[in-house]
């Protein structure tokens, strides 16, 4: 194969997303193959900051609770996700943190099938997801059950009141098939939830086609909402009048500004709401989800598989024998992330760093390397390739001494 | 009595606290006695707010988690807070709504008290308090019980797990012997939880000298963090070790990068910590309370009462049959506010809104009146009155038509 950095350019000045990095405040001489973990900056995120920090809090102060409509906040923000998940925006909250959200609709969702006492989880999800699923499972009397990654149909029977699958896994990368697996499950009578944490804003969702049940997403990674914005739930309208969260606060209120003192749940969506809304991370959110205007979902795929398909080529023919794909090469079971498997990914990944390529190392043995269309180009990717043979021709990836292991995901 | 503007300009004048007001971006012309719903701007905010945006995330991308330590951010917020509640920052956690972590806690305190299955609460609390409290109740099958107001300790028996009560009430600013209804809770073996909301950075706190239990506060209001700040939490030393609070995740982890599958909760008040954090949110908080930095709360509490009491004299004086003062004349028993009942409370607020004079209406008929004290001054309290004489005189308050009667507490 002879493709040259050439004939990278020359597939990025032909793609439909062409412009779209300009959207991005990314800093000079950086390859970011880590929007997976936290998006980069949309321009713009700083001067909507400036105005509602400056303006609404400063000058309107109390007022812009409703001159600036902050109390409709969070449905602005979930209009505009709404289409990138095949959804109503009348059907998605958004507001707390993953977690939380996570909790409140394991809970609810659980409450859904009183009779039935398994939550079917696959071991291979990010492990919050796990931690927060027993936090139910405690509270509620209920059980987990971890079933296998390849088959997590073979796991569910009539005791299963919830199967909740990550859509994309936050490691491999590797994609379910949200429609089969949702069938199997209602099949035996259960809820699905999908974690989409790793999909919203790179890989075509469609909740309302596949049937699901629930679904949450965090919007710091391809929703560029920055560091620990809020999460976003969304709860299929068949089961919205009965749906019974936890935490129950005023401005999941049918009245909240009547002060009743018993609690009645709005309609709809809105009693996912808790608290009074995080305003400024849900406007830094607003603006940041501003980037997608206009954009297909199916453009937004194709061009993701044209990274992460060149990307393996090339990993393959120049480094076919160092690294393991662990990605699945099936486009249609692929997220928009490439993980390369290695004794010394840990080291592999710093030395890509003090490079200016920048991805990630997942515990134990996975360099992890995110696609996020809007900003990363196939220069981009040959580039990082250039990197990685020249870390692995000279040792690079060996001669690193780091102090600190931690990443966020 | 003679009390002129000129008397109120010299008292601002030999404040203690003189100089702290230029620390906010307060609008001209403007009188804000809504502190106590949302704090005031710091000027400290906006330029923090551009350096962790474009800097820290949009050039620092993912490393920041490191290089600007957002993992610890909330810790440093923490130990800021700390001293305005009379604990060790070590054993201050923030990062959630108010409402999520009040499920937190409640869920949490209960759980010390496995045999005992009443929650006590009081009846004016601001509603989402007994709202999260039901919450917990339906999913541990606990039970509400709703206390005097007067006299909390009148409903306290064996049968109770926890007293939450909250310092200083929303709507008439009254404000309990912390130590005394906390010694009271404990002799019957109940544990205290106290909602800070309405205290913290206004009126002095000393949840260790009281032995309390766990507290929670709001840090959009004295504490002026922003618009949905996250709150804080605090547990005594002696139960965090057995500390069980429901929504586990990752960042309450013991070893959170290890990405373990089994939930091992982190040592001391780490463990309160669900997902990953706000860092947009923290930062603005971080920054926001930077304004307490070098006071003392013996003078900021002598502040807020020297305005307190001569709002209070001069409505007694110029409008004492018009008004109802509902806030404790007692300094005891008095937060950082002064409500006034009348029948057109509501026009009454909006009339001053039209003037300037920024307070809040609760219903039915309370208008209400926060005196934050590093941001509000004598002269404020006098000009406030002043206009409050003209729209009385005026009818000022009978003529507003007004569309909108929702406001954020």
């Amino acid at each position: 194969m002879t493709f040259s950095r050439a004939d990278a350019v020359a597939l990025d000045e032909r793609s439909p997303l062409r412009g779209r990095r300009d959207l991005f405040a990314l800093p000079d001489g950086v390859v970011y193959l880590d929007g997976n973990s936290l998006g980069a900056l949309p321009r713009s995120v700083a001067p909507r900051m400036q105005q509602v920090v400056a303006g609404e809090w400063g000058d309107g102060l109390i007022s812009s609770w409703n001159t600036a409509d902050w109390v409709g906040l969070w449905r602005r923000v979930a209009a505009r996700i709404a289409p990138l998940i095949g959804v109503s925006g009348s059907d998605v909250h958004v507001g707390d943190s993953t977690t939380v959200t996570l909790f409140k609709t394991i809970t609810a969702a659980a409450r859904l099938r009183p009779g039935r006492r398994v939550v079917v989880l696959e071991p291979t999800t990010f492990p919050t997801d796990g931690y927060v699923a027993d936090g139910v499972a405690r509270t509620l009397g209920l059980e987990l059950r971890w079933c296998d990654p390849a088959d997590p149909a073979a796991s569910l029977d009539e005791d299963v009141a919830l199967l909740a699958l990550t859509h994309v896994d936050f490691r491999s990368g590797a994609m379910y098939d949200m429609a089969a697996l949702t069938a199997a499950a209602h099949d035996v009578g259960a809820l699905v939830q999908w974690d989409l944490c790793h999909s919203t804003g790179a890989v075509p969702v469609s909740l309302v086609e596949a049937d699901a049940d629930v679904a949450v997403g965090c919007t710091y990674k391809y929703l560029n909402g920055g560091p620990g914005s809020p999460a976003f739930s969304w709860v299929h309208p068949r089961h919205q009048e009965v749906w019974d969260q936890p935490i129950t606060g005023w401005f999941g209120h049918a009245r909240p500004f009547d002060m009743e003192r018993t609690f009645t749940p709005a309609d709809g969506i809105t009693r996912m709401a808790s608290g009074t809304p995080p305003v400024l991370a849900l406007s830094a959110l607003d603006a940041a989800v501003e980037v997608f205007d206009g954009v297909r979902v199916d453009v937004l795929r194709e061009a993701s598989l044209s990274l992460t398909d060149l990307f393996i080529a090339l990993v393959d023919e120049r480094l076919g024998s160092v690294f393991e794909v662990i990605t699945p090469r099936t486009r249609e079971r692929r997220g928009s992330q490439v993980s390369l498997r290695h004794d010394e990914a840990y080291g592999v990944v710093q030395a890509l760093v003090e490079r200016g390529v920048i991805g990630d190392f997942r515990t134990s043995d996975v360099a992890r390397f995110g696609f996020a269309p809007l900003y990363v180009t196939h220069a981009d990717v040959f580039d990082a390739v250039e990197h990685l043979v020249q870390v692995m021709t000279h040792g690079e990836h060996l001669r690193s001494a780091y102090a600190v292991r931690n990443a966020v995901t």
